[in-house]
């Protein structure tokens, strides 16, 4: 499949989106915010500084030096990868519909299987022979029937959804850098899913060992990049249970494999299904209910976001801060709230919120909410 | 528990109640036409040769004697058994809302648990361990939660069912008569039931060794006495299927446990939670679906159902019988369309129906609808 044309950034535009999300405090959400605010990734590291020190940070943000992105733009080359961006062709294009959707992506393998419709297969690491039995089975049809197949190479039913799907194209997610493979037996596994077309994609930095914390991020882009989510075995409270809610919550399919009440590992899935998942015992299950969805069309890949044209308000001052800081406070609220509250300008809200934000100060959550976070 | 006063059969009633039912092509349906429109199964068993000549039969119906009659009764008596009559107190109250509930019911035991709420659970004769198990758990939190279980006595699923409730109340369906049990080898979990305060009840006459096609009658009796039924392990195109479409077709509640997709015992179980049954992991699954209907208000118990006067209308001529099977085909219809399409005084449709019905020349179908029955 050749890649469709479509904006790309310029190598310059690469290197600055790459210092930006690097950027201690700077997540999808505040990206997204200076981008559209600053009009540039370079124009928001231009001012960034001085931002954190208005949000109340103790010294401004420590952004990672042209030289020092190069070199992870170079240690991306040696391992055959590269950093696509939202709205560049080869960016996953259910992704992009998700809240927050990470600005670059980095990819090692074919962009193509990520422009094909995708469907997530997870479970439990410790799986039953069954379990490994059935999440291959149902990714091998789902890859028949023309889907990708997407996982997060942890052992168990993961490793077989990409073993199933290899053939037809496979996406392995992350918790590392892309050079940072866990558990590292399955090194070999992203080798063969690279050779065979497929794509291993991350959010995190080249070199970075996954800590127990960063796997939450890697189960959101597994449910991200999916129309819809598989849970082949999973036990009560468990990691699988934690990316159906991603998913439920991001409006994507929930499916779950039904299993004995006497097996623990079913304990999960059978607590999704009478919580409104649907049944799976075979592809075609999950084929239709696909169906309707996988003709959706996706959002255009063409334009990057315009930003909101704040030009005519004043900058918010101290009192501004003060006012806003104050309506505060460790319980989550919305953005409207704050504003109608205040009696501040959408824009001066929006910019003490983001210089909070980059200040480490803040907490973003589902829906628009923000919460203040207070040292430890 | 101390029965409730209500009306009682006399016993030339209950003579002339078994004298009927007992008589070929009479069923629950016909039985409660003939009542209605005669006004006592006396004075309908004094028509009937009648009836079933004019119906198309070549001979009049063999009505079972009084003395035919009398030894049943005998039969039941040295068994330890009675005949309940549908409107007496012992007589199950959630059996009473299904369509054509059997106007007779042999019963041994006591008729206290037939006034409990009562709970079904059904399965695979060849259950695994695990599925008896679950069978038993299930049965014995059911009944500790003032459930009574029924079920059909059956090897696997059926018999931990009982034994899981029999020391809060159980209640056996036979598919043959009370002193034929199927297996044999439950005949000893029969005598427990009984002891323990449970019931067996049947539909069939003593001495009836139950065939095949008897099963499904008993699993009709099992639905209509439960406000739910759980099925625990079910192949596909199993009996236990039979009894869940029938409870769905009741308005009862159908409950499944879910199972791995590679156990073929659980392909039925998993196919019933596909099309919208409950799924049961744990006995509190059953409870808080159960418990908005086990409060609802049973019937009264006390009124027979009043005949409608016919009186006025003339009898059917031997041309309206004419137009009436005219109309009538292989395909099911609904009773208002003969009547509509004939132009005829329902009285008269009516009375046809059941002349033809009694002749044996007539099926009848959920939903009041009837076709005729052609000679092979």
């Amino acid at each position: 499949m050749k890649a469709p044309a479509g904006p790309r950034l310029s190598d310059r535009q690469r290197l600055n989106w790459l210092r930006l999300i690097r950027t201690p405090n700077v997540g999808p959400a505040s990206f997204r915010d200076l981008v559209n605010r600053f009009g540039s990734a370079e124009a928001a590291i231009e001012i960034l500084p001085e931002l954190t020190v208005s949000g109340g940070a103790r010294r401004p943000a420590r952004i990672p030096s042209p030289a020092e992105a190069e070199a992870e733009l170079e240690a991306a080359r040696k391992a055959g990868a590269r950093f696509v961006a939202i709205g560049e062709p080869d960016y996953p294009l259910t992704l992009r519909t998700m809240a927050h959707p990470p600005p670059l992506l980095a990819m090692r393998g074919e962009g193509a299987v990520c422009r094909l419709p995708v469907v997530a297969i997870v479970g439990a690491r410790n799986a039953s022979l069954a379990g490994v039995k059935m999440a291959r089975t149902l990714a091998t049809g789902l890859g028949e029937a023309g889907y990708a197949v997407v996982s997060g190479l942890a052992r168990g039913i993961d490793t077989a959804s990409h073993q199933g799907s290899l053939a037809t194209g496979t996406i392995a997610a992350l918790a590392g850098g892309l050079d940072r493979p866990y558990p590292p037996e399955n090194a070999g596994l992203c080798d063969e899913i690279v050779s065979a077309g497929g794509a291993l994609v991350s959010e995190m930095p080249f070199g970075w060992q996954p800590r127990a914390q960063d796997f939450p991020r890697r189960n959101r882009l597994v449910a991200g990049m999916a129309l819809g989510l598989v849970v082949v075995e999973a036990a009560k409270r468990s990691g699988s249970l934690i990316s159906a809610r991603l998913a439920g919550e991001m409006g994507r399919l929930v499916f779950a494999v039904p299993g004995s009440p006497l097996d623990p590992r079913a304990a999960g899935t059978n607590g999704l299904l009478k919580d409104g998942a649907i049944l799976v015992t075979e592809t075609a299950d999950v084929l239709t209910a696909l169906a309707p969805l996988a003709g959706t069309p996706a959002p255009p890949a063409g334009a990057l976001e315009e930003p909101p044209d704040f030009s005519a308000t004043p900058p918010p001052g101290e009192d501004d801060r003060a006012r806003i800081v104050e309506a505060l406070g460790p319980t989550p609220v919305e953005t409207d709230e704050i504003i109608r509250h205040t009696g501040l300008h959408p824009a001066q809200v929006f910019m003490v919120l983001l210089e909070l934000d980059l200040a480490g100060r803040l907490e973003r959550h589902a829906g628009g909410q923000v919460s203040l976070l207070f040292p430890d």
